[in-house]
């Protein structure tokens, strides 16, 4: 009895035609990041387990897809050490793009060109609970620059963000902060300790609204009077450099966080001048989560689907100092694929040649119509239009039915009168209309349509 | 002690030179299946274990890595149920591209076109015993069409043989052979029932000569008698008609065969009908290792490089049996990119143009130098071309050094003199040449180059 064939959980097969919707994302941020000298990288799906345990917290260990020692891996180990992983195990799967990354920089510091500006475009596994929209294996999309401290580089990710959306045409807004200017805040309200808390806190602030916010820095031990000071903070309005007008004042006794506000001013400043259209926003309620960022934080938002964040990152400045090289101090950005995918989909934003494979089917009506037939298809090829002819002669209508399956617009039909007048049937199969073309006239005609 | 990093062995990191090649070569091969009508699909690097287990051999199932289940994997496990990886793994990384496709065929047969027509291009994984040139993992490189006997299906993968190689600017020459014909070979020297002993041992040829191809056909249990038949065979010569007709008289007792030799016959005449000029060789010792292949095979061969076979595939007629769904035919190639990349890096077929990310690099001289420069580089960026300002005003050797090393062939230098003068030097840094730009002029200067 023959196996009914599934796959894992949480992990997914992309058809043809989710993969040229995907491939057109990825081809379209891939030609951004090359328009600013970003060149690509792909490092091993697996990595030494040293590598990974460790850098993603205790939770993140234990998401790690651990691959068994091939061979024979369990002769000479008691019972006990074989129930631990560590010992059955050296190697796990990428968990991200960015910690490979900087195992990358570190492991060839001595042939890189510094700063070195890379995107990664690969997928990462995580044994996380499979959910709507959240995948066990799934595609990271990033774009980095590591090895200088330059805020140039942050208004080259501002420019990549409005150039990507564009070119998908979606409409996104994007919102940045600076941790500097979080730190500023923590020192401000007296909890320079608390940095950590209130990031988290406030990161919630778009969800869960101010008093809930206020009742979770209460929870995690601050006092009611940090507290007040920090609404006003949280409450700034006005324009960008308003907001950074205030805070300055609010943030004069802080040395980071004066930092911070120069940093963001010059960004902005930056951003204005290069004739960016995109709406950027300082928003002192983004956090985001990772605790490396050190610099500008980035989120991504698109105005007309509600689905979250769908581009973010920031500027670290030890990302390789736990794998012996400090103080090299980079920024990135990452597209969530999946999420541009929906988007799309549900704002129908597919130009219509990403949604069929084949431009062109030539039906097989028996042997004298296929020897006609050949020539003028690989005269299409020989042009680079994608066309095909149905390999059997099989009855019409099963190879109408299949153009239509495939989404092939265009079908060429050669039957007996078609090659008595040495000119072809062509039937639009979006509109049904049909007209003659004459064999020598084909490829021209098709190729320029 | 911050710890080394490494890889593990038989994995590869690709920098971004590696990537810009590879990118070129999947690019290239992608481009012209395309042309055909194949359609892109990805299936996930884990597989249950059940899909993979059984369908490469006992080898074979040694060599897949297995995925250890995440969570308590070992609770309520006795010790020697832990032994057994089956206990604590279910899933295995992908170990070729064909038992999955066949998996996905047979599990959305309800949703496919057929004749369905994909090509992949995804990693595969082997835990076998690292050494030059073999990996433990690796792209495959995957063109099929499964669901029709039709022979345009074999004329088509010749062709595409074709395109993709001259892309490339590889000669090359492939060889056919057709397994139905060896049967009838094996059948005509009276030992049908040692099809495969045969094959084995013709196979080798090329490498080990006749003599010691007969030897081990006699230690595999053939006759003299058989191996004296087999001989003549083995060394028809003329040109693929002449070799067709002498086996038919040959093989005029096997129904098979005579299959065999129709089919060839077919495959050949339209072949020369459609203007191909690859050369195309009946080599009767062709007969490749895997099993499932039931009709024509096909070996590439690079003509300028000794690096063994860069292209191989042939027709099966139940690959999806195992799976529950069959008698579905099929007939596929496999591109072997690895060894492609190796050839054209040997013959230094990679076009100038792969080998660079950024073309131009603005030299960053200071703040004035940087705001005359910043509309420069958005012009030059929205016509597409790869452009980057050093994103700090370090010192000239030092930025000139960067584009060195990255292989940036255009810098343009805006110093102060220049900002007088309204007009940028561009130095190509191959020939060394300078020369002096308007500012209004710059983009399409560099951009018609």
């Amino acid at each position: 009895m023959a196996q009914k064939p599934s796959i894992p959980k949480g992990t997914r097969d992309f058809s043809p035609v989710e993969m040229m919707r995907r491939q057109y994302i990825f081809e379209t941020i891939k030609s951004v990041f090359r328009t600013y000298g970003f060149a690509p990288l792909e490092t091993p799906s697996m990595e030494n387990l040293s590598t990974l345990l460790g850098k993603y917290g205790d939770e993140g260990d234990k998401l790690l897809f651990k691959v068994l020692n091939s061979g024979d891996y369990a002769v000479g180990l008691s019972d006990n050490e074989i129930r631990q992983a560590s010992k059955i195990c050296e190697k796990g799967l990428r968990y991200d793009l960015t910690v490979p990354f900087a195992r990358y920089v570190v492991q060839h510091q001595g042939e890189l060109a510094f700063p070195f500006k890379r995107y990664q475009i690969q997928p990462v596994w995580r044994a996380d609970r499979p959910q709507k929209g959240r995948y066990r294996e799934f595609y990271q999309c990033d774009v980095d620059v590591i090895g200088t401290r330059s805020l140039l580089c942050e208004v080259e990710l501002v420019e990549i963000v409005e150039r990507v959306f564009k070119a998908l045409g979606i409409r996104v807004a994007l919102k940045m902060n600076n941790r500097k200017i979080l730190f500023g805040i923590a020192e401000a309200i007296g909890h320079a300790d608390k940095m950590m808390d209130i990031t988290v806190a406030i990161d919630k602030l778009e969800k869960i609204g101010l008093e809930h916010v206020k009742a979770e820095l209460l929870e995690r031990g601050l006092s009611q009077e940090a507290v007040d000071k920090l609404q006003p903070i949280l409450e700034l309005s006005g324009n960008n450099w308003q907001k950074l007008d205030k805070l300055s004042e609010v943030l004069a006794a802080s040395e980071t966080g004066l930092k911070g506000i120069d940093e963001m001013r010059t960004v902005l400043g930056y951003v204005e001048r290069s004739g960016v259209t995109l709406p950027v926003e300082l928003d002192l309620s983004l956090a985001r989560g990772l605790n490396y960022y050190t610099g500008a934080i980035f989120e991504v938002k698109a105005l007309d689907f509600a689905i979250g964040s769908i581009c973010g990152g920031g500027r670290y400045d030890d990302l390789t100092g736990i794998f012996g090289l400090p103080n090299l101090s980079g920024v990135g950005i990452s597209f969530g694929a999946d999420r541009i995918y929906d988007v799309m989909c549900g704002l129908e934003l597919f130009p219509e040649e990403v949604n069929c494979t084949t431009r062109v089917l030539f039906v097989n009506l028996g042997e004298a119509e296929e020897t006609a037939a050949l020539p003028l298809l690989r005269e299409l090829r020989d042009a680079g239009v994608a066309a095909e002819i149905y390999p059997e002669s099989s009855k019409m209508k099963k190879q109408m039915e299949y153009a239509n399956r495939r989404s092939i617009p265009l079908v060429v039909i050669i039957g007996s009168q078609e090659l008595e007048n040495g000119s072809a049937t062509v039937k639009d199969m979006r509109t049904g209309e049909q007209r003659n073309i004459a064999f020598a006239d084909l490829a021209t005609t098709l190729c320029s349509e």
